[in-house]
């Protein structure tokens, strides 16, 4: 968008439901009214609807539901989180792209957000089922001065944040709960995934990228079949349609507190709140570890550093770095 | 180079000294006579030199001084390092063409070569003078079953693969030092960096790269004026030349085997031979971590996972994972 066009549209905003005259709009911008309109039908393109009003004036009537910088950015509470924002429309993977970035230079903090994914990827090589104008698909650039013993609880931080911010948009916030390391379950079904993919020059952290991927308004009917019973939305749980703009702004305000938080004190301060939300103690979990070793036990806790405390079934306790959990389901009470 | 020319190398070389007809030549290996006449000149143009000799024939005079993979592979005994090969005549940085062959998915054990770097790096953003044709340049693609956490001391167990191989060309091994994490000391001069880079997802090592620069034959009058009190080069300190093609070889060889010891046990495994050449107990340092934040006190030794320890002047004990150390000259004995 045209710095002309912001103009315009904050200045239409600014009297919901009244209208401003060409004339008016025109005098106020120092444009003239051609270009008033020109802007306006450049508006009306990307999805604003506004409408003339008799006598050459104009009523601003609704936003698009896109994830555009001049939607999300004002009222921003961030310092730093998604001061660099960069909207597609679609892209391949935001997390590819803000890798990318990184290796280019871009700043702490720099965001992607696409409203759709052609390749969306999850962990593991597994791939994010991500249809457009539906969801939120974001990737943020990271320059946190960590070593890389200390960089893996960032998912964790990443996936408290997310936890707080989906449980502020329903109604049973207790429904929230985390599967380590970072899948968010909503009545136990998946609804967001955290990647992290990071570049490390020696033991020092050169750049991290956070690709989180949020199921808001999509319908869980869509779903590819193997997801169906495992996944679902928060609109689908909640019964009512997400505001995604609001929800990527508060995502962006909660997920920098929790990054700053972590960096100052460790995963140590963020733990309460990761405890809160974690379900799996005393339940059954099989674990494929790092180096393709299976782990079958009982799920124990966290650790201070994030890790994972298994009881196992030989009576051993084993910590987990990184490893992809199963949850057995659970005894029935019979 | 060709594979017909490849033969006729092969052929001319198993009699040293000697002279090969072309006629025999050309029977033995089933091409024509001046097909065998334009393979020797592309091997000529290539800096083999091959004489000719009355009659028609040809006699094998010497190799030229190149890390070329007709050189190095032959007699190399590793399994999966250097298995696959690229060797350049000159490129910007061999670390940053093994990074890009990782992101494309080379095997683990891809090698880099390049007889100069116009864009050789060092730890911490600095350069590493890259000088053509008297040095060795070379980046090892890994992907080692290692979770973030685990993976800082891959630089050490390079350190004590280099130190060994370099104490192996000198008459004195005992003046081979490493100076943590990762420069190999030569009567106390840097002789080699080793660089790693390394990309993750979530906590799970995807792919490092160890980027190896060992000062070989270059002639330290050459050195830019800042390098050349703290530097030497192997040849420097022997007074004599490096057979650069030996010692590539047995450095990749010891440095299979030392990287095969880590990721079954460990750094604890390499432990004895970093210690055994780890001066820097009981001297003073001055460290720049990770975070920027500066500590000063006295080396005390390392860790089973690597870190150094230091006793800072304040009394308490520092763990360093990451970090720059200056060596503070020692007292002298007034």
């Amino acid at each position: 968008m045209t710095p002309g066009s912001a103009r315009v549209l904050e200045a239409l905003r600014t009297i919901p439901r009244g209208k401003l005259s060409g004339a008016a709009l025109s005098t106020s911008l120092g444009v003239s009214r051609a270009q008033i309109w020109k802007h306006v039908e450049s508006l009306r393109a990307r999805g604003y609807r506004i409408e003339g009003v008799t006598g050459g004036g104009y009523r601003f009537v609704a936003a698009p539901d896109r994830l555009y910088p001049e939607e999300v950015l004002p009222g921003l509470e961030t310092r730093w989180l998604a001061r660099s924002y960069v909207h597609l429309e679609t892209t391949d993977s935001t997390n590819r792209l803000a890798f990318e970035l990184g290796m280019r230079g871009a700043p702490h903090g720099a965001t992607v957000v696409a409203e759709g994914q052609t390749a969306g990827r999850g962990r593991l090589g597994r791939s994010f089922f991500s249809p457009p104008h539906v969801n939120l698909y974001t990737s943020i650039l990271l320059r946190p001065p960590l070593t890389l013993p200390e960089a893996p609880p960032l998912v964790l931080a990443a996936a408290v944040a997310v936890a707080d911010t989906i449980a502020a948009a329903v109604h049973d916030p207790a429904a929230v709960s985390i599967k380590w390391p970072n899948d968010v379950q909503l009545g136990g079904r998946k609804t967001s995934g955290i990647l992290m993919e990071l570049q490390a020059e020696g033991s020092r952290v050169a750049f991290a990228v956070l690709g989180i991927g949020v199921n808001l308004n999509v319908d869980p009917g869509s779903f590819p079949a193997e997801f169906r019973d495992a996944a679902t939305s928060v609109a689908a749980f909640q019964g009512r349609r997400v505001d995604r703009v609001a929800f990527a702004r508060l995502l962006y305000g909660t997920l920098e507190a929790a990054l700053d938080a972590f960096v100052a004190g460790g995963f140590e301060r963020l733990r309460p709140r990761f405890e809160a939300r974690f379900r799996m103690a005393g339940r059954p979990v099989r674990v494929v570890e790092a180096g393709g070793a299976e782990l079958v036990g009982v799920a124990l806790g966290i650790d201070a550093d994030g890790a994972l405390r298994v009881r196992r079934d030989d009576g051993g306790t084993a910590r987990v770095i990184a490893g992809d959990v199963s949850l057995a389901k659970e005894a029935s009470a019979s």
